[in-house]
Parts: structure tokens; sequence; C-alpha cells
């Protein structure tokens, strides 16, 4: 399932195939300079058939002329060459090529489509690797290899974080700026078109690789979902967060649908609920991005989701809390010891409570600002705090670290700096962070948003990825009786109903299931009922259902005298909270629930949340949580409170059925499910299952 | 209304109060030190009762001693005895003082608030304004007069900003920091607990001042509700942006309400539609204060709504969809012609569209991108642009300002450049966008909402603000039929009826209004008519309505067999999409609309948007356009679309009725308001008016 990234990223020997003095945009010399600058860190060989010497170095003019197979190849050449180009290598050892050169059908071009194709077709025969193309290289920090041309490269500080960018525009530009302020790396691959090599192969190099933390992503799209979800799971288990930053967001639902839950659920939607399954922490922006990743680098995970605020800036505390509310982040309690700990450190008349805004009086007695912080970190209800700071900028700021590494040392939650905006931050901001031992991050929202990273990370973390179990139904069970027998196992309860030969037969029935009920006629004669009033709603007692049975059989006997009446189907009229919930198999990340309210205004609203399955009944009640309308459930306008248990059993029941069936079905959708008053369950009124098509 | 600002910012002479080395955590020294900087721009005083001389001046015990009358006194000295000090000051001709201390009830103490009421005494009987307490100071470029305690404050460059900040700790941090990146100022007033002189004044007095062009806030409350709103109308009336930080939107609807109006808007919500009408730019933080503050400084507005962007960076384009879409910013579409002459200055295969990527190609070739630019900016489909652009931050970088300021002399447009994450900025950074004439905001989300900031601002600054016209109803048309009247002539068209004498006149007024109806008894001895069965619903035929009544007289008279019946109403049953539109009375802001999908959802979902009176037609569309649901207006499964007009005119026309009648009203609600198909109107089922308590 995974190609071997080792070879691109610590090869032992290195060709640059197009070597020249200002040929490629000047790329070969700059490549060339980078490893030069590192004292040549591998074996390195020049390649191009018009040259004999360059920079003291014999020059070869093909694969076949080299002394010794290489690892890789630096292919700085034309994209029309590059095929055959490779084609040599491989014939002679070559193990993998980083591609630089575009045009290989990016867009509509059909020559560039049949020079990709012509290049997959070298990887296939020879089993060569290619990073790219239309890429701008790779950087192996272990080894000091920097295959991206620019001297600008160099310097980039070591660290935990690995880097996978499908963008060769942004990859430098946030690489360099990460690196300014504070985060390290191992290795950071432009992937490029990912022709060959992809976002899979790389995430499960760096989650085998010691040295690698965390790994740091901008894509665009997924080449490979299984390979990915596959390697996904793998850094979960190593517990080496994925942050990322994906492009497309504002693309939904593209293609027409055959269920709702299609309609509902758009590409990006389901990625979404793919992100929750694996955790992998999606950010919104290259800044955030930086932040959650400086975050994330210092290595600590928060156990629970209450988070504590403590700084020293008006205004800080309340726009804390509104970030908070906009991001759904947990506000701690302090308990009553903690609060009155911490009160005597405190501007006099300030609350303490968290958020806790100190006053401006603590800002120079910074030793008490750690203690107070520490005494916060201390409450049992504190899971994860975020500590004013701000990076000395000028001689006069507050310059002692161990302000912030007491707190480290204190404790053994996540401690994280915020100031309240971007900073520029200079080499000695950077060199007290490091001392500090907490990160800086810069931004109220981006902090917030951080911290809400952390914490969904630490829930995935503790709770896993419940494996996919594998299809244990029978078809038949999909039809007739067998169907609704299923169903009703499962907790997808349908509404009571009796089938009854008289119109009489049918009052006692009704009187059985209880009123108000709906009486429909039975007659193979007519299959669409409502065309001959053959469907009467709201029988509220038995001389009613009588005398609609009656004037039921009335009117079909005035469309048809001779039309056979089999009988009466007496069946109970449910009354409560419309929800649907409905099943999908996505093509490429698998089956998914849609849940939301349902009704008319379903659509209109697209109020639903999005999981990925199996669903665990945790899941299902997290779903319910993220429903705008979710007030419906709860006692409300008169209302007493629905039978949630028994919509997240419905809900969990509906994932089992699908994913034992899923050999048959693309899509089992339940529209309108009811939801009753607490204890008395739910009616699944119609359930629809789409067979694959 | 307005209290002159004119001697805190712009005194002839200042008192130093409680001037000392090393007293009051130095600040007098602090301040003294700034203002000798400065070469005393006004005449210095210094008070103090202990002290005779103070670097190298004259210190006189208290204002009485002084030469002559000061205009300002920076009063710092304890908060016990401000009042008295500042009481001595007013009798002596004293003007204004600014007053640093807290402890003036800013929490529940009760001796601060006690201090408070005896400093605002002082201003009361003597005239005396107040700048504070609890703030941090204030400063004046025009005049170089730098009242706040910190060196730091110096440098500050000169511009067209004038800022007011409530907030004292984030006031000096987000200025110096706005100050690097390029942003300049007029004035800037930390304005603390706002005891005396408040929000209103500084705009005001910001919008009369003639180097000030953009006025820029963080503010926690309001403290004059009335006056601000008139200053804001006066700033937009003066083309003098207001960009604000306002804390607290995380606390909605705080108090309990009569109706749903109340309900579903709370103060925050109320706030937004307060700046919408003023044309007040609401930033959601710190950094995007900044960013827009600065694509605002640059002084152009767009004339349009139509955005396009111009970059090189792979991801950059669909980063800048995906936020856009976020924010809902409307992206241009290139004329062909356009697009063809942009074409042979991009990357082969990259398409010529809005928004463009060029390629990576065009990134050495700059006088191209400039030139790309400016074809884009001569679209008359374009009426702001974004354009790729980093400061220059190391030797290699472009470093050719006409790039960029030739696209300014090229168009009368606005361009914004934008980076696509935060970086350090230089001093030469910030001279090279000085002489680009154009701002380099930084980040993608922010750029994308300093340009819908300005795109709001040119909307409102054309459609200007609708005068509130004073009550011109009577009160008796507030009842009875003259109720009816009056709402049927404003569009708030009632269901049909008709009142007949007996079952069968009801059954013949039922075939006039149209099938299906309702009926109702109407019996001077019963009014809740439901008790005792006396109203049916959904009545089909004349033989049905007929029928109905005459169960209905069974009914009653089996409960009373004496009981008077006057007659029947028949009242036409009416299908479409429910909504709820309700005006209510702000205490602080004033009348306001809401409206939203009605129904049982209406509340969990608070699907509403608000506007502030009176409302014009296309505050009314746009009203409907921010809604979730709006879709069911149009044709929707399987409904033809919905009167939309007549929605407006019914909208428009509560408006009406509430302002010329609210001398009355407290609340004047629609619930539901239905809204039936194209040209069929809408009906107000349900007309509720709250009388004030």
């Amino acid at each position: 399932m995974f190609r071997s990234v080792k070879p691109l990223l610590l090869p032992e020997s290195v060709a640059i195939v197009g070597a020249s003095e200002a040929g490629g945009y000047g790329w070969p010399k700059s490549i060339y300079e980078n490893l030069e600058h590192a004292g040549f860190p591998a074996k390195i060989y020049l390649i191009n058939p018009r040259r004999e010497e360059l920079w003291g170095r014999k020059v070869y003019p093909d694969f076949g002329a080299l002394p010794e197979p290489v690892d890789l190849a630096l292919a700085i050449v034309p994209a029309e060459i590059i095929a055959d180009v490779l084609a040599d290598g491989a014939r002679h050892g070559l193990k993998t090529a980083l591609v630089y050169a575009s045009r290989f059908g990016e867009g509509d071009d059909a020559d560039g489509k049949r020079r990709s194709a012509a290049l997959k077709a070298v990887c296939d025969e020879h089993g060569l690797t290619v990073c790219g193309p239309n890429c701008m290289g790779a950087v192996s920090l272990p080894k000091n290899l920097l295959f991206y041309p620019s001297p600008r490269v160099r310097g980039l500080p070591r660290g935990p974080a690995g880097v996978v960018f499908q963008s060769g525009g942004t990859f430098m530009f946030w690489l360099a700026q990460a690196g300014k302020r504070g985060l390290g790396f191992t290795y950071a691959v432009s992937s490029g078109n990912e022709l060959n090599l992809d976002l899979a192969d790389y995430i499960n190099f760096m989650v085998e690789d010691d040295d690698t933390k965390l790994i740091v992503s901008m894509i665009e799209g997924i080449r490979r979902p299984e390979a990915f979800m596959a390697a996904a799971e793998k850094a979960l288990a190593a517990q080496k967060p994925i942050l990322m930053v994906k492009i497309g967001s504002s693309e939904r639902g593209r293609s027409a649908m055959l269920s709702h839950t299609g309609a509902l659920a758009g590409d990006d939607d389901v990625f979404n609920a793919v992100c929750e399954k694996y955790g992998i922490i999606r950010c919104g922006s290259l800044d955030d991005l930086l932040e959650t990743a400086l975050a994330f680098q210092a290595g600590r995970v928060p156990t629970g989701s209450r988070v504590a605020m403590v700084g020293y800036s008006g205004g800080g505390k309340g726009l804390f809390l509104d970030h908070a509310a906009d991001e759904g982040v947990e506000i701690a309690a302090f308990s009553p010891a903690t609060a009155d700990a911490i009160r005597p450190f405190i501007d006099e008349g300030v609350p303490s409570e968290n958020p806790l805004d100190c006053g401006a009086g603590i800002a120079p007695r910074q030793k008490d600002f750690s203690t107070v912080c520490q005494l916060a970190l201390a409450d049992d209800g504190v899971d994860i705090a975020a500590v004013q700071g701000q990076l000395p900028q000028i001689p006069s700021d507050p310059d002692d670290p161990t302000v912030f590494s007491d707190m480290v040392a204190a404790t053994g939650k996540p401690v994280i700096g915020f100031g309240r905006m971007s900073q520029n931050v200079s080499e000695e901001g950077c060199a007290f962070q490091t001392a500090a031992q907490i990160p800086f991050l810069q931004g109220l929202p981006e902090t917030v948003r951080a911290i809400k990273g952390l914490v969904a990370y630490g829930v995935r973390l503790r709770s896993g990825v419940a494996p996919l179990p594998a299809p244990g139904g029978n078809e038949s069970d999909l039809h007739g009786a067998a169907f609704d027998e299923l169903l009703a196992s499962r907790g997808l309860t349908p509404p009571k109903s009796a089938f009854a030969e008289t119109p009489e037969a049918a009052a006692a029935a009704a009187a059985d299931i209880g009123f108000p009920v709906a009486l429909k006629i039975v007659s193979s004669r007519f299959t669409h009922k409502t065309e001959i009033g053959g469907v009467t709603l709201g029988l509220d007692d038995g001389e009613s259902v009588a005398d609609a049975g009656l004037a039921m059989a009335k009117r079909l006997f005035a469309v048809d005298a001779a039309a056979p009446i089999e009988g009466y189907l007496v069946q109970e009229m449910v009354a409560g909270v419309e929800f649907i919930i409905g099943v999908r198999e996505d093509a490429q990340f698998g089956p998914f629930m849609v849940a939301g309210l349902g009704g008319i205004l379903v659509e209109a609203m697209k109020d639903v949340s999005i999981r990925m399955l199996p669903l665990t009944p945790e899941a299902a009640r997290g779903m319910l949580d993220e429903l705008r309308g979710k007030a419906v459930l709860g006692a409300f306008r008169g209302s007493p409170p629905r039978d949630v248990d028994a919509l997240i059993g419905a809900m969990c029941g509906l994932s089992a059925v699908f994913l034992d069936h899923r050999t048959w079905l693309s899509d089992l959708e339940v529209n309108p499910l009811i939801v009753l008053g607490e204890g008395a369950g739910v009616r699944a009124v119609d359930v629809r299952p789409v067979a694959k098509g």
C-alpha cells in the first residue's frame, strides 16, 4: 500500500540531471550550491550530455556512464524529455526521481496529459518512484539535503515536524515563516501533482521516522483515499498528529444525488468527517496551520476539554470569551480553593474566576503571574491553560523565561502562551520561546482554535478509531417482512400497524393501537390509494374508523364496482420531532451518516451533522450536539424532552444495518424518523434503501 | 449632545498633578519626559503640595497657585483624592482632566462607586470634562503631546486614523503594532470608564477634525446610545469610516422577553444591526481591526461588490475562493476581452479567469504582473482587486514599488495587496508599502474580511441612513376593525373571513372565500372557543361547513342550553411558507425588526436577520438574503416560488405601522405571516401588538 520514500529523503547518492551553470532558471546551480554549503551530505553526480566538466567536477552524459547506480535523480530538464531520461535512469538502477517541471497535465492540455501518462508508464514498468512533477523539491534536515532551488532554504531549524505541501508556491514561504516562529523540521516535501509518490506515502514515512512527531500538510486533493486513511490511522496509533489545510471547502455537493443524504453532504463535509474520524486537525488558514503546529510541537495533549485562561490585559478576557463561544470551546470553572489561592495575587476588585484577568498590577510582578498560572493549572477542573505572554521585542520587555518554564515544570498539562495579535518575532524572541518551553501563539482567535485542535486530538487519541466490521448480513433480509424485522431489531421501530378485513375489525384494531390512527384501504386493484380517497388521517375514535372505512369502500366502488377489497390497514399516527438519518457510501472515503432535523426545512437549512461509520453511541451523541436546532430535543415550546436515547439507538442501528449489508446498498435513509417523548421511543415512518447501481 | 474634546487633545496649557520623581509608578516622570522630548508643545505646570522644585521647574502646591488657569490636568494622584483635587482645579478655571487611576467602581466595590459619584458631581457642578478614569491616557500627534506613561509611545507615525479604545491594556499594544505596520494617527484616546467624556464625544471630535479620515475603536459598551448614533451618522455623512472591535458578542439575549422578537434578538445582534445601519465596520479580532484599518487608510471605497484577485502562488487562488465563500464575498467575472488581454502574460495552461493564478512564471516578471493587475482592474465587472504582494524581507526580494503604484495610478478603484500569512514587517518593508501606495495586508482571511468591510461601507455610503420619521398615527387605530384596516392597508393582509348568522349562510360565505376554510362559532357566552369544540379546521366543501356549524351549536347547547349564538366566523385556511416578522423597541438603540422562518423550529434554529428601522424595501430584501433557509422562498420541493414582493411589502408595512404608533407600542409581531405563491400575496394570520408597560 505504501511506497518507500527513503531513497528520496535519505539517499546515499544523488544525480543532478540537467546540470549547467545558467540553465533551468539557474536551479541546478542553486541546488548544487546548497549541497556544497552542507558539505555534500550525499555522493553527488552531474549529468548533462552537452557538458564534460562543471564546478570542478566531471559531468556524465547519461545514467549509463555513471560509475554506480544512484538512489535519487534531481531531474531539471524540460518536461518533454523527462520520461525518456528517467527511463534511462531506471534501466541503470535509479530508485527515485524528483521532477520539478510542470506541464504534466495540470490543466486541460493534451500534451501534458500525454507526458504524464508516459512518465507513469516508466514508473510502472521499472518500479521507479517519482516525487512531483510540478513541485518545488524537498528538504531532508537529518541529512542536511536541501533539494530546493534557493539559498533561502538554508538554516531551517531542526525539530519534530514533517511537512507535505501539494502547493509548490506556498511551500517554502510557509516553511520559512514557520521556522522564524520556532517550528522545527525533519523533512519537508513539495509533493506537486503526486503522479506517483503521494501524501499517503509521505505520511507513512514520517510515521515510521523516529524523529518526526508531528505531520503538517497543505493539500488540494487525496489521490488514494484508502491508503491515506490507513496512513492516518497509523499516525494516530503512533500518536503523531496530522495538521492539515485542505483547499476546496467552498465546493459542495457537486453531483446530483439519489438520496437526501447525498444532497445534504458535500465532498468537503465528508472530508471533514474523515478528519474527525482519524483525529486529523483541519486548519482554516496558513496562519492557523502555523499557530496550531506550534501548539502541537510542544508535545502535550490535554486529557479533557476544560480550558483556563490567565492574562492581565484590558479586553483580553472578554475577547477570549467571545472567541471561545464562536469556536465552541469549553471554559473551565475554578474550584473555590483555587479562586481563594489566586485572590491575594491579583488586583483588588477583579474577580478571581476563569477566564482570569489579573489586572494590570501583576504585569511588573512576573513571578506572581507565574504562580497564579500554576495555581490555575493545578486545579482539577482545568485540562489546558492559555497564559498571556509576549515575546520580548524591546530591551525593556520582561525577559525571564522561567516565568513560563516554571509552569511547564509544575504540571503535566499543556500550557499555551498567547499574544493578542500578530507581531514581529525576532531571533531573540524565538530563543526566549525555546527557553520558556511553551509556544507563544499570535492572535486570540488562532490561540483558541489551536486549543480546540489539541482538545479534539486528545479526544480521538483516547477513543481510537473503531474498525469497520466486515459485512455480515443477507441480501434477503433487505426485503419485505424480514427487512421490517431487521429494522425493528435495530431500534428502527416502525409505526404500530394492523391489518383488518372489515371496517369494524379496523375500529377494534385501532383501539388496540391507540388513537389517533390513519386508515388505508387495501385493494389489489388500486395501488395509488390517495387518488381514490383511500387514505384517511387523524381518526380519533373507533366510530370514526368504522365510518371512514365504509366511506372509502363507497368511493372505491364508485370508481370500480367490481374492485376487490382485501381489507384495511390501521396505522398509528405519530407526532413528534421529525428527524432524517441517512447512510451513504462515499466513493472515496466509504460509508458515512448524515443526521439532521427533518421536515420541509431540512434541505433549506442544511442543519445536519456527518460522521464516518461505524457510529458509536458517543459519536451519535456528538452529532446531535452539533445541530443548531438541537433545542427541539429538550423540553421545548411546551413539549416534553424527546427520547434521545432511542434516537441514538436508531442511529447506531442504521449504521449497523448498513454496514452489514453494504455489499448491496449504496444508501439507506430514514425520513422521517419521528422522535417521541422520553421513554416512548422513535418511529421509522419511511425507510428507503437504495441498491448499488 | 457632544462635549468638547479640544481642551484634552489640543490644550494650550497642561498641569501634571502629582508630579514627582518616583511617585505614581514613575508615570508623572515618564509623561514629563515625553513632553520634554517633544520640546514642550504646550505650556507645562507641575503641581504637588509636597514639592517646591522638580526637573528644574517650580512646583505649585495647587491650582490656585498657578499663574493662569490651565486647559488640561493630568491627574496622577490616588483615586481617593481625585474628586477634591479636580474640584479645586475647576474652581480655578480648569477645563478638562485626564484621570488615570482605577478603583472607580469598575467591579462591585462600594467605595469605588462612591468615588465615581463624587467625581461625576464635580463634572456636573463645574462643567469640567474628564477623560477616564481607569485609562492609560491619550496622544495628540498634531501637537506631539504624548500623555502616555512610557517612551514606547514616541515615534508613532502621523496619518489619518483617530483611535478610541476603552481598554487601557490593549491601547498602546495595538497602536504600537499598527504603527509598525504603517497605520498613521492623528489622535488616540484610552477612554477608560467613560465617566464623563465618552465614545460619542471622541467620534464627534474626530469627525470635525480635518486631518482624521478614519476612526478606529475597541469598546465594551456604549454609554449614550443616542449620542453615539448621532456621531456615527455624522461620520458617515462626512465619509469617515468607523471600524470597531466590540467585546461581548458571546452575550446573547440576557433578559426574558415578552415577544419572540425579543427572544430572537440578543443585545449583540441588535448592535450588529446598528453597525449595519450606520456603516460601522465591526471587526472580530485585533488583527482584523488592524488589517481592515490599513485597507481603509488607503482612502478608496469600491462602488460595487465584485472582487478580483490576482496572484501567482500555488494554493492561493483556492484558499481565496474558500475564504470568500465563507465570508459571502462576491467574486467578479472577467469579460472575454479582459481574459484575452491577460492570457499572453500568464503561464501556459493556467486559466485566464478570476480569481487569477498567473502561475509561478510571472514572479520574476514583476512589470508583467503589474500589467495583468491593471488589466483586471480596468474590467468594468471589477469593483475592487486584491493583488498578491509581499513586502521585501531579504535583499533578494523584489523591491520595485512602482509595480504597485502603477496600478493605483491607472485606476480609481481600490487596490489591496495581500500576503498569505503574517510575517515580520521591517522598517524597510513599511517604507516600501508607502512608496507602493497600496496597503499590504497579512493573511488571506483577514484580506477577504477587509475587502468585505470596504464593500459594505461603500453600500452604506451610497444609500445613506434613512431618517426615523416622527410618529404620526392615532392610538385608536390600534384596536378593533380600525387596526385590521390599518394592517391591511400596509400589506399585512389578514386571511379572508366572513361572518354568517346561520350554518347555511356560513356555507355560502365559505364558497365565496374559497375552500378549505375554518369555522368558528361566535357566542358571547364563550370566549375560549376550543374548550367547547367551537373551532373546526380544514373544511373542504359547503356541506361540511353547514354540518360543522350544526355540530358546534349542538356541543355548545350541551354545555349551556341557554347560551346565545350570534353566528359563525368563516375563515380562509392558508397554506404557505410560515414567517415571523416582529418589530421591537430596543431600550438603547431604538426600533428594530426581526424576520425569520416561522413554525416550530424558529426558536430552535434562530435563523433570523435583524435591521434597525425604518426598513426600506432594499433592506428587507437584504434581510431575506441573509436567512440560511432562504431557499424555501424560491421554487422548493415542488412548491412554486413564494410571493417575495408581498413579503417585502409586509415587512416595510410593519415597520411603518410600528413607527407611526411607537408612542404606545413596545412590540408588534406577526406570527405566523403566511407567504403564498407568487402573485397570491401574504396573510397576516396573527398580529400581536404589545403596549408599552
